[in-house]
């Protein structure tokens, strides 16, 4: 029983070949920081030169921000048995404020690491746990509030930029780069972002970076409104279906399609392990909601949960390397009534345990009573706070009401006792609200949680098209990070029917990717539009390949188009299958272009003498249309 | 080769079975309007019992809005070669105002009619058509203005309503009629729909009902935005792909799914006579681009088009029944070299055909100066306008230039005058356009062409995500629809990489519905949530079976739940397998709603005494946490 099960290994080693696929016409490059330890992945995606009958031009390489960790670059060697490198370990180890533990410190965690019976379920590479030395906190937001730029700090403001300053000071990006202005609802977006604004959005407690100093392996990125809208993604095995090797591949497939966060909500058997294999194989940050595991602990009874077995568990947890904890301090004993009245009640797992156990002791919900012993143990590990919607509505009837906002005035108390303990936080939102109704959600939490980070579940917009659901949430989720909220938790299509399957979770990113690109493009954020002109200009230029290439799923497109024009000829034919070889929209305008240079009607002189010559002709036939330009 | 060949029948017959195959737990009913041949149909869909421990009561059915057509009625006779019945055939020959004439009178339509090669292609039954009597205009908007109600917008109001004051007056909708209060942007919608209403709105150009003489069949619907959003869905072959029996099946699969109208886009062999089968068993009003099947007359070279062969088409087109026809009549001459520095040009077909006639000729686009000659056939078959937008964006980056704005108040310019004609108008929109624009062309399309309705594609709120445009431009949809725009046509997965497939047609169609639905809901328009409060009854008490019938896609919706819940015994689970049977958060919602029930919590005086109690306890520890209810 100690070692790995074949069937595990045979399943990751496949897993590791599916993947490290390399899109297409992309490569993985590495933004040097200030010191050779910060690299920053992106994704270049290579062009080919435009047409000549387009013009022949050279199209420079296009960045695409990269979450897809080493798994992509095919000089890594990748091991999933092994786990990632970890890439933060000196940062951390430097800073001097942390001490190696022996072990786990917490009873359960010991427990697991000590039973034989789950050798053969255990990631074997395990290592002993950090923690902060006493009296110390080695949280961002500390180090962010004694004025301390922190690597993580540079790198996740390299990682925002995507070599934007590069591409102001190249010519070739000189048309790609014209973009929209935005409309940002009192966001404060800089044109570059650099290190020390980072810094002081982190200090300020606008932006959080989740990273424990257990899980050295991560990518470090930034959640909060001043950058680019984020996407969270959900896995976990359940009583009833999933296994930890399933788990696995979820994780890495998606990390590959663009998750910038990741949370473990398994609720089944060897949770404890699941997150081990998963942690040490994650390039992105990772949150849980730790009331599942403990309510496991007490075979599913809230009523018989307490705060102790709740703290081994965060202990637990923490030093496996969990960066945010799902925290659902807010559902407080009075509300509890409020969503008597509802029509879908209390929605949130974590939020009806929490109910269910402060009515059954009647007394108020112990993670609220227990909320700065909570922050200790955050600040040990840098772990931040997701204060959880435990009383979202379900239900667009349900959007809005006073359970809902009550909550959430709630969860503003408790960030400002989480910064007192310099612990980072983000606010969790709902769910299910109608489009006229979202604004008012992040109005909302902006006031009443002082600008923390909004981290949003959709919100759904109708509740008539399960099977659609990623779709419904989609609109919500694009209007929501207009609005202000800095990551979208998504929702795939299998929503209110069934555990997503790995195409599910597929299809789930690449609907949330597109809304937190739309969110981006709406609030201005400075170079998000250049992929889509680059796009654009490879549609007109019918550059099929540099399509394909450029977008957010290159592999459907491709597909896609394949189905109704497969030969490879195609993908350099000057038409398409919508309109056939003589009757392209694009065609024409390119003839209407050439033509147009022809015939020197771009001088305005020839135009306007034609036009009025046209115009006469019209207005003596007394139809008074015409309008002078 | 007089007899339509083997192959379409098996064909045809194997659609029917498909598109006859009845909805769960629905069947189709009639409202019945001011006289017996005014039936109006809805999708009953009823409801099982809420069960015992959930209350125990009765659950009402509740109506959708039904585009299926008699295909999904069990009592209907289908026979696709036969067509369907003239269900207006009585409403048009009683006004008196038409006359039967013996054959076409386009010359092509003429010609297409007594050629002994296409027998083989043609619909048997070929009515000969209708026309205005000489000095008579038979437009809905004419009828309108002189202050009568046709059984058209009787129709439209009963369909509209979809029985709400029926509901309104039974009890048993009291909980499910809750809605939330709308955000309108000016729209002036009415608590309930009435006949005069629809006249009035008819009358100010303000709302169209695209119903052509020569199109009996239909069932009549309203375009505009004081009334539900409608979705229009395409189809069409083209020279690579395609055929008639493809055609015909899409569109009563569009029907089938939901879609209110249909353009026919159709640009390859056999134009003509596809649109004949099209128009004869489709239950929508059908709109097609003439310019396509006009340059298809003189060989795919624009310059070689004519007023005359145009004016034909119109014609032709008109005298099968075609309700609305997409005129590209603001490509100005002007406008065309606006479009030469944009990243994409142009890329409306129609659009590209037009500026090419104009460039080519250095004349002024003949749509335009022959606009009064278009508005004089529109009326005497009533065909409604679509003011094609030739000049519309093509990608983010040429969004609301001067290009696709200068058309845009063309527009303006040519509602005017085809409403002195008492011709109905309907707009069309972008296209591309970024989230923090769209509100702008909504209002600009307002001001400047007085409030006629909106008609837009989309838009794409972000240009890299081909495979996905369905849901990139639903998300635009949902808001532009909110905005006030009153139709929205619809984008499969495909666009941008080739022609859909029946599949995609579905995936597009929903994908609308979701769209057009949330637009409504946001907008406020009456009633609209109850289907959604319904649903979320229905999931809160484990009800599955009333859930897949009460979703958009109630097929998918049971699929994708049986993957992971395959036994019928599911269906009636009280929990669902994202969390398993012992940890579901509805099932502990219920359980707190017992627990409040049982410990009397709901009274405010326990819940007040207990939370005082806590409150001062709470204070003791110094945690300035408690805030007073």
């Amino acid at each position: 029983m100690s070692a790995v099960p074949e069937d595990f290994i045979r399943r990751t080693a496949a897993l590791s070949e599916e993947v490290t696929k390399p899109f297409p016409s992309s490569r993985k490059v590495y933004v040097e920081g200030s010191r050779p330890d910060i690299r920053v992945p992106m994704r270049e995606i290579e062009q080919s030169p435009t047409p000549g009958n387009f013009g022949a031009e050279e199209n420079p390489p296009i960045y695409a921000y990269d979450t897809s960790g080493i798994y992509t670059d095919p000089l890594a060697e990748i091991d999933l048995l092994k786990g990632l490198p970890a890439l933060r370990e000196a940062w951390i180890t430097e800073r001097g404020d942390t001490e190696q533990l022996d072990g786990p410190s917490s009873e359960f965690g010991s427990q697991r690491q000590n039973d034989p019976e789950l050798a053969h379920l255990r990631f074997e590479h395990i290592r002993t746990p950090l923690r902060a030395k006493a009296g110390k906190n080695v949280s961002q937001m500390h180090y962010a509030r004694r004025g301390i730029i922190t690597p993580e700090m540079e790198y996740v403001a390299i990682r925002e930029n995507m070599k934007l300053e590069q591409m102001r000071a190249d010519g070739r990006y000189e048309k790609l780069l014209r973009q929209h202005k935005g409309e940002s609802f009192g966001a404060n977006i800089p044109d570059v972002i650099t290190a020390e604004f980072v810094r002081e959005e982190i200090a300020a407690g606008r932006a959080i970076i989740p990273c424990n100093i257990n899980h050295p392996e991560q990518e470090p990125m930034i959640i909060g409104r001043n950058f680019r809208t984020k996407i969270n993604t959900n896995i976990g095995n359940s009583a009833v279906t999933s296994s930890i090797a399933e788990e696995v591949e979820k994780m890495v497939w998606s990390a590959r399609w663009g998750g910038d966060t990741l949370m473990d909500l398994s609720t089944g058997k060897n949770i404890h392990e699941t997150r081990e294999w998963i942690l040490r194989n994650a390039p992105m940050p990772i949150g849980t909601v730790p009331i599942y595991q403990a309510l496991e602990k007490v075979n599913g009874k809230a009523e018989d949960l307490t705060w102790e077995i709740f703290r081994d568990t965060l202990i637990e947890q923490a030093e496996q390397g969990v960066d945010y904890f799902t925290i659902h301090a807010g559902v407080l004993l009075r509300y509890v009534p409020l969503t008597a009245s509802r029509v879908t009640g209390i929605v949130s797992r974590g939020g009806s345990i929490m109910a269910k156990w402060c009515l059954a002791h009647h007394k108020e919900n112990f993670l609220y009573t227990h909320f700065e012993d909570i922050c200790e143990i955050m600040k040990a590990y840098d772990v931040a706070f997701s204060l959880g919607d435990g009383l979202r509505p379900g239900s667009l009837a349900d959007a809005n009401d006073a359970a809902q906002f009550g909550e959430l005035e709630t969860l503003g108390e408790l960030t400002k006792i989480a910064w007192q303990h310099d612990v980072q936080v983000m606010i969790e939102g709902p769910g299910h609200v109608p489009l006229q109704m979202i604004k008012e959600n992040v109005e909302k939490e902006l006031r009443d949680c002082f600008e923390a980070p909004f981290y949003t579940l959709g919100p759904l917009v109708i509740d008539i098209a399960p099977a659609y659901d990623h779709i419904t949430s989609a609109i919500g989720a694009a209007n929501i990070g207009w609005y202000g909220t800095a990551m979208l938790c998504y929702v795939t299509p299998k929503e209110h029917l069934g555990l997503p399957n790995k195409e599910d979770v597929r299809e789930g990113i690449i609907t949330y990717k597109i809304s937190a690109h739309a969110s981006d493009l709406a609030k201005g954020f400075p170079g998000v539009q250049v992929q889509d002109n680059a796009m654009s200009k490879a549609r007109f230029e019918f550059r099929w390949k540099d399509q394909f290439a450029l977008a957010l799923d290159p592999e459907r497109a491709e597909e896609y188009h394949d189905e109704t024009m497969p030969k490879d000829a195609h993908k350099v034919a000057h038409f398409c299958s919508m309109c056939g070889p003589n009757f392209c929209s694009m065609k024409i305008t390119q003839d209407v272009r050439e033509f147009a240079a022809r015939q020197g009607m771009m001088e305005d002189a020839a135009l306007n003498a034609g036009m009025e010559e046209k115009a006469m002709e019209f207005r003596k036939q007394g139809a008074e249309l015409y309008k002078k330009a």
